[in-house]
């Protein structure tokens, strides 16, 4: 076949798929072209347009390494994230509802015992986050692993300032004890922007819209016969919740960080500045 | 805004584009999140699948380089180079038909006199090509710059193996006559297969397709007050002309080689070895 024009190219493309061994590999590579093709019929794009997709693209991929990944902030930011997990997470009333992983998760955090302190180096006001993780049926999940990481005062995650805080920080794996409880100390999450300096940053400046998350913690929670849940705690008082750059935010996931002056702490410890407090119940999905 | 689901997530993120200051970019964005969330909705990925398409569009960034660009080898091999290039230069039965630029064009090419011998140290059969380069009106076109490149007997270009060539070989730029004419010798081109080691070979093995390009040369020509004109001349022996990887043959760029004995060629010069010859005149289109 030669001489395709606009309107016949599409179909070429996808004959030549017919050896595919996958018929998955063939049904995403079938749809891929249909959707990228109506999109660029529809946007008719000059010789030049295409040339700057071609650079944004590059450079989002050469930006990414092990302390950032543009490509995650790219879908983030345009919703696909949250689209991606809404068709793999869908609302049962149940279950804890998830949000976006996002560009810092590092899989190989810190191990702690439950009490401690991850905040390490990081700057801010101490607060002490607990909470239990439940099966679906209300049956507390002892041993689950409780993965949690979250921004500093300034607005970034350790593994963005590792030379200043000398390592981790702000992050860590527990396991829960025999009634399926967690409890740990930190510093309050802040909101913070997304990485602005590269492509992303671009884009959405084109776009006219601000970079902004709202506060929140990350957790991911893994427990044996039980889906993984990825999702967050966002801060109730945060002025960005109906407007974040990642479109992660979900009511039942806001929350009251509580205020109490020096003292006595819930796990019984004497603090010598004020704190906060925050308590989430997690409910993990059976593996199905 | 919060809590979205996957029908109301699209108008959520275009709703975010209502600031944007050219609206050119408003437009391309709204199309691109409309399609690429259609395409999430249809394929239903697979929260491994986004990763697995997070990391392949990553990796396609990282391995592109000065000589090397696996972003525009993508954009060609799914179809989407020629659509654009359908889109910004429909057929009109008076100009030169025009084809994908590819990966391996160079800005600074080396300055030849015409009649040189671009080939350097290449090896292959030497090749005589001449012609001219005509406005749509007829009139030839004195002083139009004439880029042309092409692989090796190898299927190599040479930024592909600078080490072994020791410079730039089967590439140059040519300044037309007063009569509008070219020529100049080099070596056959033969065919090859794209670069099949990097992300875009991991996709055709996926699709079940093969990674060959026919045989060809590459031009690209610029005449003041027209439309740039990038194409390619075809060998009509190749057997890979009905499917060419990247979709970029049209019958009418497709000529025959001519082969002579040891003797004298066209530009009157003794040739002590057989050798092929090939014309192929240009038409440009009028800037407008």
């Amino acid at each position: 076949m030669r001489d395709f024009n606009e309107k016949t190219i599409t179909d070429a493309v996808i004959q030549r798929f017919i050896g595919a061994g996958d018929p998955r590999v063939k049904q995403v590579c079938e749809s891929l072209v249909r959707h990228v093709h109506d999109f660029v019929r529809d946007v008719r794009p000059s010789y030049e347009e295409w040339e700057y997709a071609i650079d944004f693209l590059t450079r989002t991929g050469q930006i990414s390494g092990p302390a950032r990944q543009e490509f995650i902030l790219l879908s983030d930011t345009l919703g696909v994230s949250m689209l991606v997990d809404a068709i793999n997470n869908p609302v049962d009333g149940k279950v804890t509802q998830s949000t976006v992983l996002g560009p810092w998760f590092v899989d190989d955090a810190p191990v702690f015992e439950l009490g401690a302190d991850i905040s390490g180096a990081m700057r801010g006001e101490p607060a002490f986050v607990s909470g239990k993780i439940e099966s679906e049926d209300g049956s507390p999940l002892a041993g689950a692993s409780v993965d949690v990481w979250h921004s500093d005062d300034d607005g970034f995650y350790d593994v963005q300032q590792l030379d200043k805080l000398g390592g981790a920080a702000g992050r860590g794996r527990f396991t829960t004890d025999n009634e399926g409880r967690y409890w740990f100390w930190t510093i309050k999450p802040t909101r913070y922007p997304v990485p602005t300096d590269g492509p992303v940053g671009e884009m959405l400046h084109g776009q006219g819209r601000h970079p902004w998350r709202p506060a929140h913690l990350h957790f991911l929670i893994r427990a044996p016969g039980h889906r993984k849940l990825v999702t967050h705690i966002f801060d109730s008082t945060d002025p960005y919740l109906d407007s974040d750059a990642v479109f992660g935010v979900k009511d039942e996931l806001v929350r009251d960080f509580a205020e109490h002056p020096a003292g006595v702490a819930p796990d019984g410890s004497r603090r010598e500045a004020p704190f906060a407090t925050i308590a989430f119940d997690f409910v993990v999905a059976k593996q199905g």
